[in-house]
């Protein structure tokens, strides 16, 4: 604890936090000739006890950035790399109990895929249409897990439709009741577990994962769509009816618009043939699908 | 109003928000020969009562995003565009009353500067070395205009130092008494304004940005800086100190390192004169500055 | 023909081309409740008798690039899409036949794989690791095909060395007898078809595709590799080897660099497993395998 | 020399080339308390006698490409950065003298412009609309310079038209007389200057930078334009009519549509006012100048 360095002016520190983001770590596990491959885009974040390096640039409560990087490359080796969700577990609960002027960890990951290629055992392309994310942040008392995804682009080119919407005086859209419904599927999805009670288990996260884009792809493809709203429920309800470790799914569907072509004026008909694939604007649809009666989230400040 | 429609499931929709994004509107203005140009990148978020488009894709309460999109081109036109947070209250006003159903519009805008070319009054390059932001939220009662700036990249050859942090196992950096400090600013400042009471006389906002951005770069340049962290305050209270309008400022300083080349194995000495600027990871120094005293922000959900 | 229209002045005009890039045309077949899809980035290149157009401004030549843009998607409905080499072929022949000012068109195409995904028929994902490339050139007499792929990121864990190489004042890289061996493949090869004489059959454009990218794969795995150019010539020198039908592949290979952490400051031996996966510098391998006697390539002068 | 120890395949290595790429070289210069910045990113080719590398994996001809980086870098310190032309001649005049086996050096720099701010002589905002270029060849005998610039958004909002084109069924485009016209120039001008004879002064590298961008820049916007083609020329002849030591522009403009919005179903007249910036597809316009007479361009087999 610092006394109070603020000098007297009329400001305050609010919420803050800092760290290294974006530490590409690879980890590779040699099991005889066959080679494991874990490759992940670590981001730390922490918090606490920082009035006095913002007011005077005292660095005594600021562990280096440089020594959280360091600490991801040397984590991956000590604890190995189960999965994003516990990497990001073990780095989060090791900030905050190892450093007592450090309050928060928040731990960000991306996580890149790869397949193996050829009869060799160690040769692989990157591969997986989507980039798994997670989330983990730690006060010292409880965790909070968010896994996700993005960069998963899907679409129906049928069962898709749009009209009875409301209309004023700058509406000229046209109803209708056949299009392609395309969207670049951005999800995250709350974990219930927090490590509370000491010792609770924790969710098989890889599994659950697999489990979780299935049913995004399964949601997405089985409804027919009266509205893209509609089609966003109906997959982040679907997640938390099948996972009852899940208490709540945020989803980010831009409308990504597939606009009829006019072929009248070349003497040719476009049955719902040949599409525009049009890149801005874009609808965009965000929604959040709770658990009732879920604890609510702890608070994210950033 | 609609009955809700909500299946008996154990899922409830959170919140949520839809609109047109990425609106690019060029509006020009033309005094003789002499012309004028605006270039905005307009994206719409409207939320209110959307459950019945989420549980059953019943559209009646939703206004397409494609009227969004006809709606920011028509103003353009019907009310000009005198500064991107003018037009920003124009557009949010617009959504929440004249459609009951939406009870909150959030307007976000960039902006692309222009500078003159030639001698004909009509022709420009795009300048600035940077893209000013802003954030426009209408509730029905109240607005919250937050403006900023991003992409504004600055770097002090001297004057900084980095010594004197905790340190512990995983510490490897070596203390610097002179290093470069390079930073990529992305900056949002909150006016206190909010319209309220009715006809409260709204703060002079493009010449608010010209000082804000003044004070900034001030601040930054002329800070000997002991860490990121002081240099991220020293930003903003110097703007909240020169600006009475102005409540809170966020900023979002990644450290682009810039690190001294080894160049003793070739027989040379590198007294601080060549560095390699680096990629990932980097340091991310994050942080908010408020004014003592002042009215908490209005809540933002997303 | 016109009348040369060059003003009397020290300059000429030299290599030129004209057209609409970037056409994002999706392709809908719908065989009952089964859809396929292609989908396509294409780029329309033509040039000819275009001085008039410079030197004076006069577009009686000119055909204009939205006109080239429509023929795209009329093209789309009109002969459908059987591969985009196909495609390409049709829309160079087209330009350079129906105009005869046009004396040589050039059609660049991407294609996006889509995956089926879910039971409709009609539900996709976006998807493949990689993304398929084609230019088609026709000059009027002769067609040029050159197919290729990017994006595909492939790695060796082990089998790869790098020693004995070259070494000047300036040299402080270590040998090494087991690195990682990554690297981003550009792939381009040129079909030795080109339509002449009239009628000649052409290859299988889309199973010579999946053949290449398996021989570039096998080869890049399968080869014990002493230096990233001695992989590029296995890959090239693979393809032209399998595929009687290629004269010539380019290959442009950057070396990802993997770098070995050191963990010995923290007490830690890293034996070949954690790696920074570094961004940049890179090093960058390009190399061009040629079938021994194949015709010269046409010039391409962009 | 190294017998050559291609195998008895039917394939043969042909163009081919290797280096570091993007190397992130900041140099600073300290005049007292006055700091000076240059800040390139520098990517190195080499080729020559690379046989046996890519058919057996032998390294002995293969200066690392670490080694190149290592020169960009010592060099920085060595000779300074007078110019990113200079500093280019530099470097490929080391590589191909003093390695026997590198016949030929190709050095392209990017540079990134930094403007002063605040009043400490040693602070710095990143600037300049543009990123300027260079690319220096040197085969032991000439040099060649090709200096540039790309990401220049240049924009008329009127004194443009588009009419008297060719038709052909698929054309659909009406005809205007004013319209916006706005491109992003990519330029590069190739300079006589070869270093042959050995002495012959060569130009003034960044005087010349700044009076071509003057002079694209004023053809630009002093052009009355009938079609994008006629500016590309109008631009490219005013620099070459203007700088004696330039043999060569080449010029890449797209253009970047700006389309009139139609605001009629709103009950407003837009009289050229408002438009919708579009991203894709883009009308591509690439066109050379060339001196009446002068030397051929040395062939870039790239």
């Amino acid at each position: 604890m610092t006394a109070d360095p603020r000098p007297a002016r009329p400001t305050l520190l609010g919420q803050n936090q800092y760290g290294k983001a974006e530490n590409r770590v690879v980890r590779v596990v040699r099991d005889g000739a066959t080679h494991r491959i874990k490759d992940l885009n670590v981001s730390v974040a922490l918090s606490g006890e920082m009035d006095a390096v913002h007011y005077s640039g005292s660095n005594a409560n600021v562990l280096p950035t440089d020594t959280t990087k360091n600490t991801v490359f040397a984590f991956a080796k000590e604890h190995g790399i189960a999965s994003a969700e516990a990497f990001g577990i073990h780095l989060a609960r090791h900030f905050v109990t190892s450093q007592e002027q450090i309050h928060r960890a928040r731990i960000r990951i991306e996580e890149y895929a790869w397949q193996r290629i050829g009869t060799t055992g160690h040769s692989f392309a990157r591969g997986g249409q989507e980039t798994p994310t997670t989330e983990v942040a730690y006060d010292g008392e409880r965790f909070q897990v968010v896994s996700g995804l993005k960069d998963l682009v899907v679409l129906n080119s049928t069962d898709s439709e749009f009209w009875g919407y409301a209309k004023d005086p700058y509406t000229t859209l046209r109803e209708t009741h056949d299009r392609i419904l395309a969207t670049e599927v951005t999800a995250r999805w709350r974990f219930s577990w927090t490590g509370d009670p000491a010792g609770a288990e924790p969710p098989a996260w890889e599994e659950s994962y697999e489990q979780v884009r299935g049913h995004l792809l399964d949601a997405f493809a089985g409804t027919y769509s009266l509205s893209l709203q509609q089609t966003l429920y109906a997959m982040g309800s679907r997640v938390i009816e099948s996972h009852p470790g899940i208490d709540e799914v945020r989803l980010s569907l831009p409308n990504k618009h597939h606009f009829l072509v006019d072929l009248e004026p070349f003497g040719l008909k476009n049955e719902n043939e040949v599409y525009h694939a049009a890149d801005r604007p874009y609808g965009l649809i965000e929604g959040t699908v709770l658990r009732d009666g879920a604890d609510a989230r702890i608070p994210v400040t950033d």
